[in-house]
């Protein structure tokens, strides 16, 4: 199931039989980041610890939108898996602060802020501010499977001591 | 150009040269809800009243991404067009609150309330209470452009009393 696939956050949304609630007109919010007939899923923990606490809700997904809506909450402390894969993100914060890595930037972040990944680009998010950090983040709905970093690429990007703080939670 | 052409939130997005701007890693929130690199693009008020005081800034749209999020804001008393098309819209409410006409449904809309407008669906947004509404709306990159109702197509909506009182401005 694509739900318990794996800690990317790349996973293809399960379509059947969510389609027909994704075309309820309507749905509220409801408290504390969820709505109406949206699914929360809660990501195991993985054992590799390639994440920590994330939560995802597909809020738009059907056969004739070519993009996807998804929110992902880190809650305080937990990170996103580091990873990268040719298609795009888009990414709008939602809800509290935290830090980004892109590339080869370290980004803090607040509320509504935007956030672009591009092809190719090594990216985690951690919620390093005490609080969630909840984000909205658009993807094709067609799109590769992320790849993880070998231990050789973490070494490369830990040489610039921005990112080795980040990735170490303690973003500078 | 495509920022000028209408009335609608249907307009492509004006590429060049805001691409490199879209590429960007990180774009810091604004005040009242605006964002760096990011252009805001009044529109112009329609001469047949089709819509009023609506902003629209694009936050995401690039050649390698299939959708586009954009941002729409109605100021208090303003309203979007009525208007039906092939491809899907996906909201989520930003700001304020509101009503929505989707269909034969009027809604009153939340801040955080997921709107869903399928296929050749009427629909509308109006901000009825004496503050800004402001929304994302997620698209595909390549659609069709919209359709305006006919004078019979609007006597056939407001038959139902309740939109009626919605398209006046005075929702029940």
């Amino acid at each position: 199931m694509a739900a318990d696939s794996g800690p990317s956050f790349e996973t293809a949304a399960a379509r059947p039989p969510q389609d027909e609630v994704r075309r309820i007109a309507h749905r509220a919010a409801t408290r504390d980041f969820g709505w109406d007939g949206v699914e929360q899923r809660p990501y195991k923990e993985d054992e590799r610890a390639l994440y920590k606490t994330v939560t995802r809700q597909v809020l738009f997904s059907d056969p004739k939108m070519a993009g996807e809506l998804r929110y992902f909450e880190v809650a305080p402390g937990g990170f996103s898996t580091l990873e990268r894969h040719e298609h795009m993100h888009g990414v709008l914060i939602l809800r509290g602060r935290g830090h980004c890595l892109v590339g080869n930037e370290v980004k803090r972040l607040e509320t509504r802020d935007l956030v672009t990944v591009p092809p190719m680009t090594w990216h985690q998010f951690r919620a390093t501010a005490g609080e969630p950090l909840g984000f909205l983040c658009m993807v094709n709905a067609d799109r590769d499977k992320p790849q993880l970093p070998t231990a050789d690429d973490v070494a490369r990007l830990e040489r610039n001591p921005e990112i080795a703080a980040f990735l170490n939670g303690k973003p500078m």
